[in-house]
This record gives C-alpha cells, structure tokens and sequence, in this order.
C-alpha cells in the first residue's frame, strides 16, 4: 500500500509557513507499513488542488489532503473535490447543527461563512472533527480512498488518527519498521565505508545516512509483509551497523549528543564544569538544556577576554604571552582549574578561533583546542585535542561545542 | 516568471525531517515576485527523480532541486539529470581539486567515494559550494533552467542566494521590495493594535506580522512595476511602523536581537559581563554569536549549582537561604558581583525555573528573575524585573535570554 500527501495553502507556496503535516503525516504512515511516493503542496487555487488530486489518486492508493477547509473564500479544497467528482456540493445538516454547537461552547454566533464547512460533494462521507469547526471529507476515485482535512496540526493530527490510521495496519499488507542510529565525530564518507555493504540499494532492510549539524545519521528501514521478519531483520541489521560503528554511536532515535553526555554522567555519578572561550557558553547551554541537569552539571566560566582567563581561573600571564589563549597549554589549565574551583569531576575547556577575523597563519580560522580534565577517584589524567574545523563562525562553534561534549562522552564510555 | 521546488530524500518522504527548504527558498522567490507553482518532495530513487524533474521543468520557467549530491550510494540527483538529458556524467576536475583542498584544509585525505561530487552531466554547469564538499549543477531543459543545490540549508541556502538570486529580479518584469522590521517585548495583538490602519488587507505596501521566538516581525511588502514607486512606498509606510512601534523595534531585516545589543554597546564605547542559572550560558552564547564580539563581551560565570553561586559570586548561604537562588535579591548580587570582577560597565544576571521540574505554588515553572548592574562612569543604577514565561524549558530559557538582552538594550537606548 502506497500514499500521497497534499498540502494546499498559499502561506506555504509564498514561503510564510514550513509544512509540518507532511513529514508528520509521513512518520505515521511508514510506522504502519505504507508508503508514501512523495508530497505535494500547492496553492489556494482550484484548478491547481482539482490536477493534484487527480495525480495523486492515479499514483497510490491512499491521498491524504491537508488545507482548504476553512470557511473563507481562498478556502477550494472541498468545491475542488467536487470538481474531481463531477458532482454538487450538498448541505450535511448534522455537520450544520455541529457547528453552530461548536461556536455556541464559544459563546458566540455561528458567522454565515462557516455554513460551506457544513457541505460535502455528492457521494462523499463526512469525518468528524471534534478539535474545530472544520469536518474533514472522505471520497473515493477508483480504487483510492482520499481524505481530506483541516490544515491546522493541532486539528489534523488527531483527524487523522481516528478516522486513518486505526484502519491501516490491517490494509498495508506490510510491517515498515525503522531505526536511526545518529553518529558523531566522522564524516558520512567514513560512515558509510564502515557500514558497507549494508547500504547496497537493493537490500531490505535499506540503511542510508543523513548529516545535520556535524551528526551522521544512519537511516534502517525494514519493510516485510509481517511484524515477525520486519522485527527480526531490523534488530540484525541495526546489531551490524552497531558492531562496525562501535562508539561513534552516541544514540538512536531521538537522542541528542547533550542527552547521552548527561545520560552516561548520571549512570556514573559524576559531575562536570565548563571553560569557554569561543564556544561563549554554548557548551554549558547544550549541557543545560535536558531537565535535571543540575545533578551532573556544576557551572562554568565564560572566559572570553584574557583579564577573565587570568583572573578567574589562574591562567598565568607568562602562558598566555608565551602560547596564546587559543593553544594546549591553555586549555589544559583551563580545564584543570575549572575542575579544581568547581569541585566536579571533570571539566571540560574549548578555546579557539571562531572568525571570521583573528586567524593568523600559524593559527586560521577554525582552529580549536579543547582539553578534558579528569579527577575524582581515578588519578588525574587530562587530555587535549587540536581540532581544524571547517564552515562560518556559527559552524565552528556549533562543532567545537559538540566535540568537546564528544570527548567527554568517549572518556565516559571508556 | 515561476518556478517549482523540487526536494529529494528519504528522510523526507518517511517523516524523518521537516523540510523547511522549500519554505526558505518560496519565500526568496516571493520577494523576488517569482511565484511558486508547486513543492514536490521524492525519495532517493533515481526513476522518481528524473520523473519529477521532467514535470517540472514543463511546468515552470524555473527548478530547484535540493537534496541528493552527497557522496553515498542512495545520492542519485546527479545522475537523475544525466538521464533527463541523456548525457553521461564526465568528471570536471576543478571541482574535484576544490574537493580535495576542503578535505586537505580539514587535515583530511579525501575518501575515494567523495569522487562522484566532481562529476556533471555533460552540457551541464558546475555552481560552486564554499560551505562543504558538494557543488550544485544547473541544467537546461528546454526554456526552463534546473538548479540542483545540496540538502543542507546551511549550504542550500548561500548557494542560491550565490547562483539564482541575483539574476532573478530583472527577470519577473515587476518590483516587489519586502522590509522587515523586528519588535520585542510586546506580543502579537498589541504590535497589531499599534500598527493599526497600516495593516488593513487591501493597502500596497501591505503589513503582516509574525511570530517566532517572542520575536513578533513586521512585514511589509510593496509590489509596483517599476522600483520607484516601490520604493517610494515601502520608506513611507516603514517610517508610519516605525514611528507607530518606537523602541519596540530592535531592527530590521536579517538583524539579531544580539547583534542589536553589540552594536548599541560599541556605540557607546560599554562592556558587559554575564552570571547565569537557569539559562545556562545561552546570553553569553547569544552575545558571543557576533563576530568581535570581544570589544564589548567580557565573559560571565555559569552559576548552576548554588556552591558556586557562593564561591565564584560571592552570594552569601544566608541570601540564599532567606530568599532562595530565584529571587530578587540573589540576581541582583550576582550582577553586582560579576560586574565588579568582571570590570565591566554593566552585568546581566538570569536566575529563574525553566522546568518540567523545581516549580512551587509560590514560584512556579516560568519565574524568572533578571537584574542588570550598571557602573561605569555613570551612578551606580541596578535594576531588577520579575517575568513569569510561558512554554516549556526550551521557551523559557530562550525569553529569559532575549528578556535579559532587551532589558540591556532598553538602558543603552535611554
């Protein structure tokens, strides 16, 4: 079984709105074992929304449409099904009475334009929407069940999970599960040599990989006519890419980088502080943003002019005349001291050169060190790493940031 | 003139990723009075693509592809053009230098499997990428010119401002001159209440508003035939908004709240420091998002747990104890403290509780507490304001720091 998704709305072909719908409406259909062979949008425009359902219904068996149902004039997607149909529109009385409910728990009249949300075209079924004054519609063209609703994702949403999806499963035929793994700290050329043949086009499952801000997500797509091998062949495929991957995984799903850092230092109990200089505090921000990080999260200092270096953790002036802020020396102290002042048990330290100005020959844009202190219990060792980072000033930090907290992770894993 | 967006991907078309490409580049056409006939989403299987290709290249003047010029195997968008045209792909060895020198820059060789980035169907163009390892291609079918530009927005998007841009506005026969302005610290309604007679639907220049991050925009969109009137109209009507919203407006088009704050600040010669809880080192992120941030930008401290808040801040366990870390009393110590250690001209302080957990009856979920510390030349002059935010722990951190940079931006204005 295979889908199309709709979109109508001038806000989204002007650019105004990003459509959430589609890729919603998608996730949801691939976990019930369908297909979706692309999306569509197009504007408030009858002749275009009457052509795009009518392509939509001779490429799959299923076309959700989303938009048009709105009781204002630019509103065609319920007078363009009728068009498709060649039938009228009629009055669904109880849709009427439904409505003027709806406005009534309002406190307010129902408005004149609101009566044409009542009509549905001739031969086609009413789907009720209890979120908003908008029915949805269902018609049939051949063998294609098209459904249509409100464009609003808080309306949309449970539409379609009351009147589509409980009837999917059953219909599909086929079991689609998937599974991402997401990567850091190696580019997608290394990624998909490691995974090799498991990304070969014609296997089932399929793996493909993603890259978004510095992560490589690795994409596993099992598609079988049952649960039973669909489960089986994910769980040997996801059990292979793990094994020649190893701890470039840092998490599956929807996990972030921050989320597995805090997760390993919780499982261990130990605590971390932060030094930054041209990461400004977006180290301590990324470790701040899961709830509950207090319990491994100390604090940090922002140490962005060398006065601060200095005078709050005890950089000498003779390393930073000798190395410069952005060098190991620095970044080694920086951590220690942070570690030492903050009482945690790690610290982790970033200085380098963000640009787009202060690159120098010896040292260009995009040159970072981060060192990781480590104390507690085990003795301490502390590591440093150079980094040659590539992309603009938000990219360099972005990447100097999530490194660090990979470094951390590593240590954590190790 | 008219196009047709074209995104290809798997992570698309099964619900993985929200496409927001399509949005971004509508929007550009938009103000480039190019209007959109339709977005189409494909996945990465090569029939699908040369087939949407073909259809949209009947349909519109103009195409942009995104997505599909990686390096792995299910990267087909090249090669989808060389069987539209078909052409075979040849290599064009600039681009595969340029490739190699991106990898060398990285102090990486470049794996052999980034090769196939260098090739272009023949007849093609090459469009050059300064942001990462893929170029984009433009074709021609027929009238109609294909561009094809990586997936990654932060590639995409340079790239077609670089490529298409600039050649569109002599093109499309009209003059559509769009502004934006941006106003904090009031929402949506009052902004409109203001802009009053300015917003009504049937004006040219007409004025809509939108909401993102507590940011409410102003847009204001004049369409004329020739740029004299155009412009004409869009200074006079951005004069009546601006007069209309006064202080409310921080900037306009691609203009930051915290590159509003930085340049106040260089204006008049000032420095700031920060102390953080609850936002965690995002207002230093913030105000070390801009380049030469270091002229004005001291740095701060990350006080998450209170014994730093005591040792680094120096806020007394009986201020702490009588009053608790939210609390009046406790930010406005820490911006008095991290100004003076900081010998800063002014310090911002954030203590609040951004949740899901921590919230009381007395303060719930969405305190928060800001104090600005003023010094300088200037009579020493603290102020502190009480907000109560709405949303979730994401929301409120990210008001709290732009309520914190507004409250600065406020005093440097006065």
């Amino acid at each position: 079984m295979n889908a199309v998704i709709l979109s109508v709305g001038d806000e989204l072909v002007l650019g105004q709105t990003v459509d959430t719908n589609s890729a919603w409406l998608s996730a949801r259909l691939t976990a019930s074992g369908v297909m979706t062979v692309y999306h569509k949008t197009v504007a408030d425009d009858q002749a275009a929304i009457v052509a795009a359902v009518r392509e939509a219904a001779a490429a799959a068996d299923l076309v959700i449409v989303t938009g048009g149902l709105g009781p204002t004039a630019d509103d065609l997607s319920r007078q363009a099904l009728a068009d498709v149909l060649g039938k009228p529109l009629d009055l669904h009385p109880p849709s009427l009475e439904r409505i003027r409910k709806f406005f009534k728990s309002l406190g307010r009249e129902m408005p004149p334009s609101n009566r044409i949300q009542a009509m549905v075209p001739r031969g086609g079924e009413i789907l009720d929407n209890d979120w908003g004054t908008a029915p949805g519609v269902k018609i049939r063209i051949g063998k294609t069940s098209v459904f249509v609703f409100p464009g609003v994702p808080r309306e949309m949403s449970p539409m379609f999970d009351r009147h589509v999806f409980p009837t999917l499963a059953t219909k599909s035929g086929r079991t689609i599960l998937t599974e991402t793994l997401h990567t850091f700290g190696a580019g997608e050329s290394t990624v998909a040599e490691k995974l090799g043949d498991l990304m070969r086009r014609d296997n089932n499952p399929t793996v493909g990989t993603t890259v978004s801000g510095g992560i490589v997500s690795v994409r596993i797509r099992s598609d079988f006519p049952t649960p039973g091998p669909a489960r089986l062949h994910l769980n040997r495929v996801e059990k292979t890419a793990a094994e020649r991957l190893g701890p470039l995984i840092f998490g599956h799903g929807p996990t972030t980088l921050q989320e597995a850092v805090g997760r390993l230092l919780k499982q261990a109990g130990r605590t971390v502080a932060t030094a930054e200089s041209c990461t400004g505090g977006l180290v301590a921000r990324l470790l701040t943003d899961i709830p509950g990080a207090s319990a491994y999260y100390r604090g940090g200092w922002v140490v962005y002019s060398d006065a601060l270096k200095q005078h709050e953790l005890d950089i000498p002036a003779s390393v930073l005349a000798a190395h410069g802020a952005v060098s190991e020396e620095t970044v080694r102290l920086l951590a220690l001291n942070a570690m030492r002042k903050s009482d945690a048990d790690y610290a982790l330290a970033v200085s380098g050169i963000a640009g787009p100005d202060g690159g120098s020959d010896e040292k260009p844009v995009g040159t970072v060190w981060i060192a990781l202190a480590a104390g507690g219990s085990s003795a301490a060792r502390t590591t440093t790493e150079h980094f040659q980072l590539p992309g603009d000033r938000d990219m360099v930090r972005d990447r100097a940031a999530k490194a660090a907290l990979n470094m951390l992770r590593l240590r954590l894993l190790a």
